[in-house]
């Protein structure tokens, strides 16, 4: 029996890893004031394949199924227009709504190292704001989370308005279609986008005009723009730093996003001396796309961020933990006083294994090393008799006689 | 937009709620020396249509789909076949080897209150011990879970074996299809499965026979029963509940479990003085699909319990909560100071919200209200000179004056 292509496990001590990631995330969410929200993996196709929504390239990628009614469906490809649905599908909703969300998606698409059929997002979004408060908020979000991981960081902050601006001026009339090369810049270097713009029929002048632009001061673009948009777009950066003041928060103007539906401020997390060179948040403002979505008037402002969860778990020192287990009981010759002895100790709050087979105590002592178990009780007869257990320290191989309180104390003071 | 039929979205305090319970089961598997373990959703059509898999019933509502490369794929229907598939896919892995997992299922089936088609499954199993000592480790699992959760349960109990004893007993043949016909006894009545073993060409003297074991008392079988495999199904089951000695767990010669890969113990749990019927946990023994599935002649002795996700989070006192967060700041005029007001707060422990969208007072104290959020804490020019702050409680509507690391102990007791 084999895996789906592009699909994998999650074995034991990865599974325990991506779980620290996420339950540090989800602590981050909710200090931030949001709370969770889940949405099924199946969605209908036109939902999923809505015009506004995630854009040509991802619906290529999209698997669509059918079920007994021969109703067409997809598999999410991420949790954002699931979340559209949820928002048209409750107008009673407070707002701002600020939501978290864990979950797969899926993407039929080519696959690389590190890049699944099926992967975890995790998404934190709000709606209802328009203001750059929101935005700052968001930011000091991802700053807190990757703070609460352990990761030095770098985050990269643009704004499309002042792109588009940028783009008018340069004399670009497919701005789409330039933003989307440009965001290739750090990655592929100038001489590819100046050669993709050209491919887009962008000539020499319009890209000359635009490369006198990727200057990351603001100051200095001040100076340059003239165009309302790209000024705008310039004011809600020069209001957002106001609001961050924090180092790690660096102006970026090539940074665009590969995605059309952001319409302002958009940003990228990078880990700081690591070998993981691709952004592991990201995201934006996307203020037009909801309202799109429902084919509503009302103005839906949103913006939100992504953590890579799997590459965030990748990303952290490497799995040493086999197991939560803390402590494996040997039986010997005592089968339910053993079970009765493993029932107390788990009372207690100690996570306890012990042996279901009736296998030797060498066999058993195997066992517990190979599995990682740091603690093991041996209980024959006469420890029963005498209330005292021996205890032995599978790393250092000590042995102590203990009451089985004794144990529980040890057991719970060496778990801090 | 709509949903797809058959699926759902868990709204916030719903999702809470349901954290509950999956922080408290990830807990008791842990308690009792589960490792996690993921496994993908999508998994090859031949892993899950494998003959010693689910069985035709759960083919027939499998969801089917393809890859651009064509290849025939599948959503998985339960946690256990891909458990198997991992098992066949390390080999290295030491026995017994104990994993749980949590994750959504589908199933293309009828729909019907509570019924969907996505759902979420949460498994502990064990391979690797025949013994029923991990019989009973499993069911002292249940129990301990329950206790956990805050739920008065009963667990049935039965064995397969003895189950084939008394069939061949009574001289039925079609032994499979007399067990899942008997497995309906309590839900449907005598009436009903009578006529059903009728339709399978169960005359009435096997049935009038078949009836006369319908005793559960193991001192009574032990007279009645004569067949060898029924003998040891009675003895397994004599041991399992000699290790037991809980009043919760009670023996039920008619439980036989729906599915037809069971082979020995078998157990289903049931909410005491609840208006939800049907059973919250259940499993058994499957010492055959593993090898079965594997093609392999090595014994894979296999047991597990499922827990309904859904239905215990729908069991559980209703929900109330609606948001974690504990703090919302309201900036009156003093934006950027609230900001990093909020981040101390945050820093300090306290979920915190604020106002991002720059509303007045009665505007945001209308907005927490809503949101559930319990304090308010208003940040003007003066209590930033003075340095306090007016804490208001929104369920007393009591206001204090506090400095800010007083609001902090005061929300940190609180929270307890």
């Amino acid at each position: 029996m084999q895996l789906a292509k592009g699909t994998r496990d999650i074995a034991p001590e990865q599974k325990l890893q991506l779980n620290k990631v996420v339950n540090t995330l989800v602590a981050v969410f909710e200090r931030f004031g949001y709370v969770p929200l889940e949405t099924p993996i199946i969605e209908r196709s036109e939902t999923l394949s809505s015009k506004y929504a995630g854009g040509e390239e991802i619906l290529k990628e999209m698997f669509t199924l059918k079920d007994q009614g021969k109703r067409e469906l997809g598999l999410r490809y991420d949790l954002t227009v699931p979340f559209c649905r949820y928002i048209s599908m409750n107008p009673e909703l407070k707002m701002p709504f600020k939501r978290y969300a864990m979950g797969k998606v899926f993407r039929d698409g080519p696959i690389k190292l590190g890049r699944y059929r099926e992967f975890w997002q995790c998404d934190a979004d709000m709606v209802g704001s328009k203001s750059m408060r929101a935005d700052a908020d968001i930011i000091l979000l991802a700053l807190y989370a990757f703070k609460e991981l352990g990761f030095a960081i770098e985050i990269k902050i643009n704004n499309r308005k002042l792109l588009n601006g940028i783009m008018k001026q340069a004399g670009i009339k497919d701005v789409e279609g330039a933003i989307l090369s440009l965001d290739k810049l750090e990655k592929f270097g100038k001489d590819a986008v100046v050669k993709e713009l050209n491919g887009k029929g962008i000539g020499g002048d319009a890209v000359k005009k635009l490369f006198l632009f990727m200057v990351s001061d603001l100051a200095k673009l001040k100076i340059l723009i003239t165009d309302d948009e790209g000024k705008e777009g310039l004011a809600e950066l020069e209001e957002l730093f106001s609001y961050l003041g924090d180092k790690a928060c660096v102006f970026d103007v090539s940074l665009a996003r590969g995605l059309a539906y952001y319409t302002g401020t958009v940003y990228e997390v990078y880990l700081k001396k690591s070998p993981i060179k691709s952004s592991v948040a990201a995201g934006g403002r996307y203020d037009n796309m909801i309202g799109q979505l429902l084919g509503s008037k009302l103005p839906f402002p949103a913006l939100g961020i992504s953590f890579g969860l799997d590459v965030l778990a990748d990303a952290l020192p490497s799995a040493t933990q086999k197991t939560t287990t803390q402590l494996f009981v040997i039986p010997i010759g005592t089968v339910k006083e053993s079970m009765k002895l493993a029932s107390f100790f788990r009372e207690k709050g100690i996570n306890t294994d012990l042996d279901v087979v009736g296998r030797g105590i060498s066999k058993n002592l195997n066992y517990v090393n190979a599995k990682g178990i740091p603690f093991v009780v041996f209980v024959g007869e006469d420890e029963l008799k005498k209330g005292d257990f021996k205890l032995r320290d599978m790393n250092s191989g000590e042995e102590v006689f203990l009451k089985k309180e004794e144990v529980v104390e040890k057991l719970t003071s060496s778990k801090q």
